[in-house]
């Protein structure tokens, strides 16, 4: 990063009357045998009213001569006090589709202008501990758009983000690389990094 | 599932002084430009000492004549109040090793007996919003053993877990009629059948 080092300086218990984009909820629930028990969950407040999911993951393409490459970022985190090896992402606004958000998103955090081309379920990040989810979005960039030679991203002046690009075909290795190098791994990259791993191994 | 549907009854605030398995934090921190923020994190409260991970996910996959097949899991969530389709996983006991916690949990949840053949990097659930995390952990399984064709789960009373196999190379269109039948989709499977499916789709 061209900025200096970010760093936590202090952890805090979060009281409850203080919390504004997080909360812990109860769920009082009967079990498939009809015994009623509670379990602790972890939300976000923020998903908007209607919606069925807090944000998206956005899979951005680049069809090159040399091979498929993927758009990554790293960006710190301060939940995990590192620099955090990521898809652009980002949490759906009022009103406003997945597809929408996607689009948005990667241009603000990236600078690239993409097309949906297609959509994930909705995945459930951590279900026995909160719940948390987003769909991930599938977008083709077209490199022969002037706006995909220029880049603008759109940063808001909390965000530090760094955008890189990684062959496809390489990115367990890439993975395993930057986790040696002192970054943190999000699992929807490495989770994708080894279904292609798999997909290799087992021919498919 | 063999046993009645369960069901969310209630949802409740979790006040701070009964939380026993999660917690919320504020971390006070240095952006990249010297600014100094604060940020809410979700946390667990169980990672043992020592240990860089809450838990391990569990990619077990039988070869069979008719194509590898991988082992997944129905799994009511209260989080979520769904049945989850996920693969196994396990939060890591005290003093216990990834490769140890992937084992004792796929015998535990699913009967299968299995071989630790590779380890993911540590993988972040939801790097903005928490700081769980876990290992994936590769396992193969030898159907010629005895002990893989009489499979004896050993499960906690409060576990309810239906176990299933779904062919590799289907994994992407049974996430989505597993969905649209009503199930949630765990995001590490969802992933990891975006993969294949990517690596297919460019020939990786």
């Amino acid at each position: 990063m061209a900025e200096g080092e970010a760093k936590v300086i202090s952890t805090d218990p979060l009281h409850e009357n203080e919390a504004v984009w997080t909360k812990l909820v109860k769920k009082t629930y009967i079990d498939p045998k009809g015994v009623t028990r509670t379990w602790e969950s972890a939300e976000r407040t923020t998903r908007p009213k209607g919606s069925d999911i807090d944000g998206v993951g956005i899979v951005a393409i680049l069809e090159k001569e040399t091979g498929p490459e993927i758009v990554l970022q790293k960006q710190y985190r301060p939940p995990l006090d590192k620099i955090v090896i990521e898809l652009p992402a980002g949490l759906i606004d009022e009103g406003e589709t997945a597809e929408q958000a996607a689009i948005r998103e990667l241009k603000e955090e990236t600078g690239y202008v993409g097309k949906v081309i297609e959509m994930s379920p909705v995945m459930f990040n951590d279900p026995g501990f909160c719940n948390t989810n987003l769909r991930m979005v599938h977008v083709s960039v077209d490199m022969s758009l002037p706006e995909n030679q220029d880049l603008k991203p759109e940063l808001e002046e909390n965000e530090f983000i760094e955008v890189f690009l990684v062959k496809l075909d390489a990115l367990w290795e890439e993975c395993i690389k930057l986790e040696a190098e002192g970054y943190a791994i999000d699992a929807r990259i490495a989770n994708l990094a080894e279904g292609i791993e798999i997909a290799k191994r087992f021919k498919l």
